[in-house]
């Protein structure tokens, strides 16, 4: 990696030490480099790549660490493999041969892992952080090969990526865990759940998301009016969101109760939708009709689709990013394509229409309903690079050389972290000692107990005690998961048997 | 709401399509479009709202579903409802009776939903999402007009809105809660109040209310010297209310110990102070000795008014926002007022005096003494409408149709909403796991410990054992509550049952 | 602290009322002013101070409180502190003798606190507030000398400080420890690890640490391509530390497993070196090696170099600031020389480097070559003020009046704040009502067990229950350490009595 930078990428000139001359030459004035029009909105979406997807995959009770550490790591992996990826494709400076970086580019890295965390909800718990680096390796690939289809061959426009990024990403994400079905899983279905404090948790996350969406459609919009108008209707189409997922969520629970996981990720599917068509003239009502549109499908999509989807069509799918990404990037798309087909000089002013949708240089004979069919075609290519993708990569995945977990360690953060243990539950512990005296006494130690009188106890306690014996490992203690009894592991830590002893 | 908008709004020139038009013919630069000069802060103000205000509110151990959930879907709602209500009033253009909504707008409007959640801050835990919908729709309808009156009729200013947001939403949500009195609330006491954990995640509300309270007060003040400025200001009363709060809370607990409650409020109430005269030529010093009174009064608030509020005059105000908006509110309204009426042109320039209090069109030949009245009159305003307002609307929350909680059921999330089984902390479980098999093993199964001997063992059990099968939904056996005794709860999910009769 | 902001400290121009009329004197349009080239990068800085650094602090599983809270006590005592300190160095205004201050010396007091934030890191837990005061006071007084000596006379520069701030900052740090050494803390460390939601409160502060990094090291970079460009930088060191850091890891760990303490502090150190060469063309190649380098020797540090040092140094570092801050520091120092000295007119421009290293006034005839020497000085200058500061001041904290915890008292947070009692957890309370049922049915109610028989029970059951019995204080029941059980303190409160009592 530090030999492909250092063959090439240099910085750009607005980063160059050479923008003092550049600058003067151009007449500009220090706060016209593009840092100053793009670094708030690049922070933000960087908050949204590592807060936001970190601390919404840390739902599950036992895999917190796993949600927000590899996140991490493979976001952290993924910019730099996309600034060359997409370098190549995008901003190559064909006069030496160098990727030219910006902050634009840093912007477009962001985006790029976006795609490969989308595809990881799906994965969450169920592959190897090796796994994940493959797939993010493949994944920007296809990515920038696909971006570059979309945005520069066909000439579709996608400012906030409903079809470059969570179209593809989803679709991707969906493909692999659907090469990876597990028929087992079920046996570590007593990890795949949450706990209250993770819930909250996984609130961090999503109201990250959910406030930095804007900046996120924005980014990357023209000057001026298009990250301004980007902004606007992105904020409507996820405030519109919230309200129809509390309505629907409330509406099909039993009891009228509202569902956490609802609220953590329907919620959220208006910015999606909102992706592509955002810098366009949606007009703010038609930012509530998406809105209203996509909180309607998501919601019920995780009531009915995802249970359905993982019966009968074998798709695993943790996050539910189906509901999330899928469908509204989709329509996020669709969207797209209506808005475009339908601008008119009327609504957005002849220069107008020039600068919103790059009517310029080949493309400068375009009109508005030709854009509308591109728009479509970008749609197509998205999903088919998704699905087509995801097989490959998930084909490659199914090799067993990469150390995915077994199925009743998935879910579970012991297997690729060092978990601290609980002393503070303190509960197992304690339980231990309670059995553990209670046993010696009855049954080791003293022996005594063996009198009839007392013997119905003893085997009444003994499974438990075995039981107990086998979690020694207080983390798998609570799932009081039966596997557990057959291993021989020590008992309890000799540092917490001191106490007691000293006591006895 | 959809159809309000479609009628009503559109973008305004500065995010319309027809900006590069319009940029042209004033000869502006993109980047004086009003979204860079804003948008940084609105993010911020944007992330006070939902991130700040909702996890502020997650202190309570069983309400952090509720505390931040609710806030999101009021958060949400009211930001629509503020654009229509304060389009109407602020920014209707008359020439085709439309709304032209831009950045300002949405800063505005989560200015406005700000005031709602300070009102949901007294009510935390005892309304149903119904109610806070009711709540919303009317206090959004209440604060237009009292802006509106203020800033627009009287002309005071208020750029951080301590009268417009704080005064009033804190006596709106204080008066509520007067109607809504419960005087057996004590019966979910053992829900009122906070776990170690809680209170972490309670300080995250904290900082980022903290971090960001510059950027609330200097959101929309004028540009250039006046946004500089109230960061300024803000930011040095903010951290002098803190250590005012550490020494205040240390002097007055026992041994000296400070308590979070006070830490996670009173150190804000410095922001909530500089709001009116953050734009205003207040002097560091100013600021510190603001920042100073408000810590000191906001702490002792806390300690010896909020309980005898409580008791004497029926207001149960759950986060204790009368010491953190509504003292510090009418503080800083006064130290605005008197601000306001010591501005002199040595001080200010002239220029500056015209420019920050916008004595201009009809107001340009206002003197700063007379500004300073329209201040004061500017505080009763906003003290009239919140209580006022509150008293109304508290009367309508009245009625018995909004599906309010039990007075036992308040502070708790299980009411609305589906909450986790806990069996990561695993104890209760296996308590009962424990319990029931020696119980099984005693009374049921084997009968055989009806022996004289053991019979004084039995009886001993059997109230535990009964008292945590009533508690078989985990969560509330923590309570250790006798009223669960009595229902006929399921004993043990059928789940986790299993492996346990594995092992029997 | 009013008096002395009363006597000096005054707005400076951009944020003074008269910037309308120093604009139009100047032909500057407001978004010139400074505010909208710092500001956002300022609210990054001020969160990762009170968020990055507060919530990396909340990893001890009882010390939350005191990670987070004496952290935001101190940065904003700090700040205060700072504003004086430094504004007397560099912002004097010799022809009135005050302090004009904007937001450049906001950020520069939040620069400053960190150093004393992270001199806290490695003292986390075993100080009092008063301790951390004395200590900030004296920190941020050295601090501003020492930053006057290294940018003003010296002429080095620092843009992300990590000579200035983490250099100093962590050698003080560790120089105050080692004074402060206290053989017997192993007294207390039960307390001294994390549990699995402290960790994940951990990664809030590591992360936005991470993303805000970048900030960070440009907030007071020139104007234009230097802010620019040190985001750059910094984005690819940090992007580059985490994989190494995942990586050494897991290879140093047994089973390959991934320990949160590397994943949460080393993936950080990038950041701090990338400090004072951010400005500079440092390369995008050459900040992957940084930030490779840094990855290694920051988690080698915490596998080797952190145990040696307890016990053959005598440094107790709680948060392995020497990896994380000391020994990067150090390289970014340096890496700021080795690039300094080696930059040339061809990499940029002769106005660009005149720019960059600013050779102006009496500095205008040095060369790149001169201004690696002087960053070598300035490195020097740090480790001294660093060490010799920190053993100063930390033989002033050794004195007997400062109120600092017991050995056994360390990292718990009862010591200096309220603790809610962890009525939610539940178990320990149930375990004793379970015990002491027992206990009393078997020994003091009834005493009908004591026929030969069920004897032998009861001395089984006894010291468990003695020993619950001294654990009553919940939290720290938990530990089970037996220095509880020698105090004779309250069974349970009376409130969780009465349910059991009723069922009885």
């Amino acid at each position: 990696m530090i030999i492909l930078f250092g063959v090439f990428i240099r910085y750009d000139h607005e980063s160059d030490a050479h923008w003092v001359e550049h600058r003067k030459h151009l007449n500009l004035t220090d706060i016209e480099n593009d840092f100053y029009f793009r670094y708030p909105s690049f922070q933000d979406v960087h908050v949204m790549i590592f807060v936001g997807f970190g601390f919404l995959m840390t739902f599950l009770k036992r895999y917190s660490f796993g949600g927000v550490g590899f996140n991490f790591l493979i976001a952290a992996f993924g910019i730099q493999w996309a600034l060359l990826m997409q370098g190549w494709f995008h901003s190559l400076d064909y006069t030496d041969g160098k990727i030219k970086i910006g902050i634009e580019n840093l912007i477009n890295a962001d985006f790029c892992v976006a795609g490969c965390l989308i595809a990881y909800g799906a994965l969450l718990g169920k592959v190897s952080p090796v796994q994940l680096m493959v797939l993010t390796l493949f994944g920007i690939t296809l990515f920038a090969v696909e971006e570059f289809i979309i945005l520069s061959l066909i000439h579709a426009r996608d400012a906030g990526g409903s079809m470059v990024i969570h179209t593809f990403g989803a679709y991707y994400g969906l493909s692999i865990s659907w090469m990876l079905y597990r028929p087992n899983l079920h046996q570590s279905s007593r990890l795949q759940g949450s706990v209250y404090h993770s819930d909250v948790f996984a609130m961090i996350g999503t109201l990250f998301l959910w406030m930095f969406w804007p900046s996120f459609n924005s980014a990357i919009c023209d000057h001026g009016d298009g990250q301004h108008r980007a902004a606007i209707n992105t904020y409507l189409c996820l405030a519109s969101t919230v309200l129809t997922t509390v309505a629907i969520s409330s509406l099909f629970q039993k009891h009228g109760k509202l569902d956490m996981v609802h609220i953590q990720n329907s919620t959220l599917a208006g910015g999606v939708a909102a992706g592509t068509a955002a810098e366009f003239m949606l007009m703010p009502y038609g930012c509530l009709i998406v809105g209203f549109c996509c909180g309607v499908i998501s919601t019920l999509g995780y009531i009915f689709l995802t249970p359905f989807m993982e019966k009968r069509l074998k798709i695993q799918d943790t996050c539910g990013i189906h509901n999330l990404h899928a469908m509204p990037g989709v329509i996020g798309g669709i969207v797209g394509a209506v808005t475009a087909a339908s601008a008119s000089v009327e609504v957005y002013g002849h220069e107008g229409l020039v600068n919103t949708f790059d009517f310029e240089g080949k493309f400068k004979d375009m009109v508005p309903t030709t854009q509308g069919g591109h728009q479509a075609a970008g749609l197509c290519v998205a999903l088919c690079f998704g699905i087509g993708g995801g097989i490959i990569v998930g084909a490659i995945l199914r090799l067993p050389i990469w150390g995915d977990p077994a199925d009743d360690d998935c879910f579970d953060d012991e297997t690729y972290w060092e978990v601290p243990e609980e002393e503070e539950e303190g509960i197992p512990t304690v339980l231990q000692y309670n059995n553990h005296m209670r046993n010696k006494d009855i049954g080791e130690e003293q022996q005594i107990n063996h009198d009839p009188i007392r013997s119905p106890l003893a085997p009444s306690y003994a499974p438990l005690h075995q039981h107990l014996k086998g979690g020694g490992d207080t983390i798998q203690a609570r799932d009081m998961n039966p596997r557990h009894g057959d291993k021989n592991r020590a008992f309890t830590p000799i540092s917490q048997q001191r106490p007691l002893s000293g006591t006895l």
